[in-house]
């Protein structure tokens, strides 16, 4: 039984580390008899220069026609003044939305062989392992009405509009619930309850779905006071689910937590666990070209995929595995290079993957 | 010339902190000869309690009539369950919208004397001093239409607005860059403009305002970005300006990067400089009554208020050099207390800053 895996490299660093990832799928694909399939599209910037849009219709029905996507990273200062809604971020959104992933996984480990690379004291973050459930497809990122518009004196506003409907909260408190159950068991839903309604809604049915998870033990946590815990006590958290923007916010915090940005994949779920997979940094166009990048967030995300939407276990576990090796072995990529470290580039982490495996 | 000050004391540790405030004020106000009278309001839970809503018609009135408010905080366990229109937070929020409040400064400085405390490495926060200059008048918190409404489906939806215009959007950057043309000459407007049209508006106005300051020099970063160079290098920064909702949870993030929040004062200002002061801490019900809490970010709240609104420099720099010395001779609240410290009751810290002044 094949299955086809949608390649999308984007913009920045993300063909270079995609040929990385790609490398050692290959391995895996003929080591466990995946019978992966590969397609390639464009995304984002490489979209818009190639056909003047960022989500272009062939990627999107690509997209619709696979079984998973794995993908690097978008954008640039290259088009950055380009029209509002022609951005790469609009294609990313455009794919988020159109194809319904509205489950975001972002785990935030610490490997303990990185351990130095955290700006937070050993003993804060040692052992970090959080997993943060982030609405994708709604809330303030998608909701209309939005725009900028000139007032009665002459001047003008720009407004948006944050809003999440009982369904929308239901189904990503449900994959939320549902991991936390797999997990430690304890689970921190984000609102900011106390001001905005759109959250006071959201924590009565976060609230309600508690009693179907007997097992979970849950906390409701103000958005601010979640920005300061993690900064103070990070451990204090299993898995926490929150909407699009606060989720967007806690999760680059929680993954700089780590120190090591460069190590943390993500997954995009649909209700099908179909899913889309990608590191969490971003496209960083000032290293781009340079081999200078950091291939393991997108290997990882590699693994994530096969755990996820393929459906290969043991395959996933044995990229991890190599991962841990070639860490265990010293080979650093700048990001995450310590002294006494071997410091190597990103085809160079690429060949000790390919060893390991 | 006599100067009326207004004390909320607020609910929680508020009343304790508010005692030991006034009483360095008392001295203060003698030392200096500063004609200081006081005035007293309810606000929050206590104003709930005693006269069933949160922001009295009198407490407003006491506001508009003195010249500074020092305040100290609201809210608890036991008005959670009130509705939602009468919650304690609804008081604090209807006096900074009614004295129009809109820009509030929220330092995160780290004190010397306490770099243990923070959760981070020594060499990354060591020397951290942050003004984070928040709008506070404005944006998702005020904007309309707001609520939770039955969709035609019948099931419910919560609803915010996120709106700025361009009034809103240059006083408050003005008030950041001015405060960054008087500290190290550094401004970051933070937004989130790839996304949310309310704040392209705001990158294109605070980018148009660069030019009345050539001296500060101007970038614009995305608050997920933010959030993560906040913990990764936070001394980057100078000045950070940014929206309501980001800069509520900025703050409290770069607050913590301290470690000590019980040490944080902040201002809240209209635009002539009159102005509301309170701690960046909480209502803290946890430890309230029990003479745990730290009086000091309320006691600099002070002397923020003597700096900005009463225009008194030399008492200010008193209460600050107060602060510093019985934090050199040891004296700890439990909040701060590490090892071979003096470890002081709320009381007893007034006590210190009493001799100390
Ligand atoms: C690129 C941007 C639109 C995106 C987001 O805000 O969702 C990114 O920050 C992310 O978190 O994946
Ligand atoms: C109490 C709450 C409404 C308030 C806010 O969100 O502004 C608080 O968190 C703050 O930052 O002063």
């Amino acid at each position: 039984m094949s299955k086809k895996v949608l390649l999308i490299a984007g913009d920045g660093i993300g063909p270079e580390i995609s040929v990385e990832a790609k490398r050692v799928l290959d391995i895996i694909n003929q080591q466990f008899d995946l019978g992966i399939e590969y397609d390639e599209a464009l995304l984002g910037g490489a979209a818009i220069d190639a056909t003047g849009v960022p989500l272009p219709d062939e990627t999107l029905a690509k997209a619709k026609a696979c079984d998973a996507i794995l993908f690097g990273a978008i954008g640039g200062p290259k088009w950055d003044n380009i029209d509002r809604d022609i951005r790469p971020e609009k294609g990313l959104l455009g794919l988020r939305s159109g194809l319904e992933l509205f489950g975001n996984l972002r785990p935030a480990i610490l490997y303990p062989q990185l351990a130095d690379a955290s700006s937070l004291k050993p003993e804060v973050v040692s052992g970090l392992d959080i997993l943060i459930v982030r609405e994708l497809t709604g809330g303030i990122y998608f909701g209309e009405p939005r725009g900028i518009r000139t007032l009665e004196n002459g001047e003008r506003e720009g407004y948006n509009t944050y809003k999440y409907n009982e369904t929308e909260i239901r189904r990503i408190a449900k994959v939320a619930f549902e991991a936390a159950k797999k997990r430690g068991g304890k689970l921190c839903s984000v609102d900011k309850a106390n001001v905005l309604e759109a959250t006071v809604l959201w924590r009565e049915i976060v609230q309600d779905m508690a009693k179907d998870y007997p097992e979970v033990e849950l906390s409701h946590m103000y958005v601010d006071n979640a920005a300061m815990q993690l900064v103070r006590a990070p451990k204090q958290f299993d898995v926490i689910v929150t909407g699009n923007l606060f989720g967007d916010i806690l999760s680059d915090a929680a993954a700089m937590l780590t120190g090591s940005i460069g190590m943390l994949p993500s997954a995009s779920l649909d209700k099908n666990g179909r899913g889309m997979y990608e590191p969490c940094h971003g496209s960083a166009p000032d290293i781009a070209g340079q081999g200078k990048a950091n291939p393991l967030a997108m290997v990882l995300s590699a693994a994530m995929m096969l755990r996820y939407s393929l459906n290969a276990t043991a395959a996933a576990d044995a990229i991890e595995v190599a991962v841990g090796k070639v860490l265990d072995q010293g080979y650093r990529t700048p990001d995450i290079h310590t002294e006494g470290m071997k410091l190597v580039s990103t085809s160079e982490m690429g060949d000790a993957l390919v060893a390991a495996l």
